[in-house]
């Protein structure tokens, strides 16, 4: 079977954001004042194929050790049929 | 009021990702070959205050102009009230 992962990287909380602080910035100098807390994190999409459960763990393990670093970032993941 | 966006930056499709391509054989050697189609792409979380037909123009502005590329990137969006 074939499925597709959506994974959201996004920085801790308690971690600074400066990119996400310099869009902030440049779109309160654009007269966008109301616009506040802009965090910029990653979107990753991938397939994979195989059973479901196996899948499943190797994603959880992809995600934690290769595309996360989960001392300052925080992911969650979607999977689905492809 | 408050609301919360949630902005999704993809290249699109005919755009050749090569971050994505070095993640893919990155993993093939990490013993995932079953890993395929791996494009990564930007996750954004922002904030923004006022009335709620005045905030979907803004950010509809704010995508398009300013957190992505039209001519190689797609862009979606979700705002919920904070």
């Amino acid at each position: 079977m074939n499925y597709q992962a959506k994974i959201y990287v996004t920085l801790k909380p308690s971690i600074l954001d400066p990119q996400g602080r310099t869009v902030e910035r440049a779109l309160s100098h654009l007269n966008h004042q109301n616009v506040g807390s802009v965090r910029i994190g990653k979107y990753i999409e991938l397939n994979l194929s195989g059973e479901k459960a196996e899948v499943e763990s190797q994603l959880k393990d992809i995600v934690e050790n290769v595309l996360s670093n989960p001392i300052m970032e925080d992911a969650r993941w979607e999977l689905a049929e492809a």
